[in-house]
């Protein structure tokens, strides 16, 4: 009997089953190049009875070995290591840098945090919400579970359209729209539409989150500078931007509302040259003090010139990942015959919950009772800011929930921002909004107070600590 | 008294309010024309008299015309007429074609369907997942509303990295682990790490929705050759290729396992110069009937060169949109740096559902149960296609749920589809896979034959079918 290469010692009482450490110790020493190239290896059953094990064990073990190709089965030959000529062994290298770990806990928390986008969830009917999941669970055949149109289910699109006919005036077919996780992917999946290079012009200030997503597709963005009524067209004319993004009802951060004479103006913009568009963020048009919400820019446009954006996360809650976006058609078929292979991003039961919410009346009760509720506290906001009017001009409270008080007295932002800071008071200075472009436009100072999450007594709290600091 | 410029009829027993009649026949008569810009209207006093409705009725239609921008309220002296100048009558265009709707209906449906994507739900623990989502939903706070960590939740991410450690050998921190809505999400999400012009390499025959995605990306895409080993690092060497992008434990659709050699040498290819990563779709691995299943080529990386991307759509369900990017150091601090304002794709409900499925032992016992399914119908199939072997060899068996079968007399992939479509028996062409490219390869035809939906009866019913008509 020849010399064995192999000279494996068997731990039984090892937490490694036999196979594994039988497994482990070949593919070790082949790593290490004890066994080398082409080396034979015993044959399985001469292993097993010089180990004491069973056949079925070497078996197992060469059996992975050639899966992982460190052995070779030659047949009729047997096995034979085929340890590769480029063995290549590299080491770890630690990362650079130590990274941060960016977690809620980073940032600063503030006694009284005026923060124009958080919401307030107390009223949200989770009984209902997990009525309905629980519902659609006890009914769920395996459909549900499987993966649903790439555009989403069409019983949602269908309820979503009658919806934004009915509220936003938005006149479009079901097969216009396109449910996604987000405006995030949203806008991920229209820059797949649009295509490269496309020249995009939005207001300043603006909503930063959506220049960044720009600006991550390499577009080139214009800013275009705001009057009273919004966008200047004017200024819009004098750029070469293919596309606006605009937020005609209530635009943030400044919350003004576009009246139609310009929204006309826009429209017309958009038609003078073929594949303009306009992206209309519709983010916070449920929410409306004076008359019944604006109609969508959508509404007005005949031409299908309008892509609209939409989403549930602030009408119902931030985990409610469903947006809402309606293609016009051109778009529609682009999307059709160059995206459609992208799958959905929102599972069906998830869609079929959020379904059955607005269908069954529980989302416009909810918003009924959320209307009130912002409506109070803004009223309440009003009221107590009305002291603060000799210091500041108040504005853009008309809709969504937050205003802007801009100060007469030459204050600067930072100044407003730290003194109320240091008492505990979390407030918003328009210039993290504005853009820089090449005409220096001196604003004068503007703060931004959301009242979205706070309690009425939080806003009377953190009102007084305002009259106090900046008064 | 003066000519009142509207002329109102009132119709009380209208579904329309009061109200809403009053700022319609307004709007309109502005729309229209016949008010005019700067006309002045009645004071919302002497309408609401006149029109025998209350002062309020009158308010909320005026406020609504001036939000809408119809009119304008100048204080002390009333409402004016601000119709637009550029007030522009657009006609809407029908949509040049009829766009068809695409639904799962317009697919032919036949009794037996290889389908090397469909997946085996029967067995799916759905009063599990039903009483872990409702456990959930009453212990539910706020927070679970609320919008999460963009790269996913910790503990969902700390649950997912152990596994991926334990079952495929995959080094990583959960601060490298990026979770979103499906593979195409996170492969849009990729783009926007490694910028624009990205150079990829593919297998080919390829996975076809990945080459979409890139392509959508305007990346350039080289196809690379495979042997019997997988994809040919000496063919890749020829490309300016930067990235590849592989599926080394199983590749779609040619079910070929890189051994470890050729991993080493595509690992060795990746560090040779700067900027060079791997994408590593690890698709199926969880499914795998000889031995236990290959490491991952992430395993071997020592480097920080591979992007590892698996999701949890077949190993779980289609309808868990729930997908993770293992992020090697160097493009996490890209991620950090530049994308991770894209807010998450999935909702903190669902993350905290898949996180108990997974770490209280579901899982695991499902795939093992799956495992076995599987591997029960890979073992019937295999015994059943027996006597074909004279006709096909067999290969691409040892995991995953599909294999392959490619033809020994000279007939083409048109020809055996076509002969079993008409018997009812749906096969896939290996030449929807393969990419054109340059060097004209003529390859014999090879069938893609999926087992993972069917039952026994089912492919016993169906392979007999095959072996009347393709012998």
């Amino acid at each position: 009997m020849k010399e064995l290469p192999i000279h494996i010692q068997l731990h039984p009482e090892s937490n490694k089953t036999l196979y594994e450490q039988i497994y482990e110790y070949i593919r070790n020493e082949i790593r290490a190049g004890n066994l080398l190239q082409n080396e034979k290896l015993p044959s399985a059953r001469f292993l097993a009875e010089y180990l004491q094990v069973s056949r079925t064990t070497v078996d197992m073990a060469y059996g992975q070995l050639v899966a992982e190709g460190y052995l070779e089965a030659r047949p009729k030959r047997g096995y034979f290591v085929c340890a590769p000529d480029n063995l290549y062994e590299i080491k770890m290298q630690p990362p650079d840098t130590q990274l941060r770990r960016v977690t809620a806990e980073d940032q600063a928390v503030y006694p009284y945090d005026f923060s124009p986008n958080a919401i307030d969830m107390r009223f949200f009917p989770y009984a209902t919400w997990k009525k309905i999941t629980k519902n659609i669970l006890v009914d769920a055949k395996s459909s549900m579970f499987a993966l649903g149109e790439p555009q989403g289910d069409l019983e949602l699109r269908t309820t979503i359209c009658r919806y934004l006919h009915g509220s936003r005036g938005v006149n479009c077919e079901p097969e216009q729209i396109i449910i996604g996780a987000g405006n995030d992917f949203l806008l991920l999946l229209l820059e797949k539409i649009l295509g490269r290079h496309i020249h995009v012009a939005m207001e300043n200030p603006t909503y930063v989150r959506a220049y960044k997503i720009f600006r991550s597709f390499a577009y080139p963005v214009s800013f275009i500078p705001m009057d009273g009524n919004g966008i200047r067209v004017d200024a819009l004319r004098k750029t070469d931007a293919q596309v606006a993004y605009v937020m005609p009802s209530h635009q943030y951060p400044t919350g003004v509302a576009i009246p139609i004479g310009r929204r006309m103006e826009l429209l017309k913009w958009a038609v003078e040259e073929e594949g303009r568009y306009l992206i209309e963020d519709d983010y916070d048009s449920e929410f409306r003090y004076k008359g019944k919400p604006l109609p969508s820019l959508q509404a007005s446009d005949t031409n299908g010139r309008v892509v609209y954006i939409g989403t549930f996360s602030k009408a119902i809650a931030p985990a409610i990942r469903i947006s809402y976006m309606v293609l016009p058609y051109p778009l529609l078929e682009k999307y059709r015959k160059e995206c459609s292979f992208f799958s959905s991003t929102v599972s069906r039961i998830d869609q079929t919950i959020l379904n059955e919410f607005i269908r069954d009346g529980y989302f416009e009760r909810y918003l009924n009772k959320m209307r009130k509720q912002y409506r109070m506290k803004h009223d309440f906001l009003m009221n107590e800011i009305r002291p603060l009017e000799r210091y500041f001009s108040i504005s853009g409270g008309n809709a969504g929930l937050h205003i802007l008080m801009t100060d007469k007295r030459g204050r600067s932002e930072e100044e407003l921002a730290a003194s109320a800071e240091k008492m505990g008071v979390k407030v918003y200075c328009m210039g993290a909004f504005r853009m820089e472009t090449d005409e220096k436009v001196s604003e004068p100072a503007a703060m931004i107070l959301g009242y979205g999450a706070l309690s009425v007594e939080e806003i009377r709290e953190g009102i007084a600590i305002l009259k106090k600091v900046w008064c």
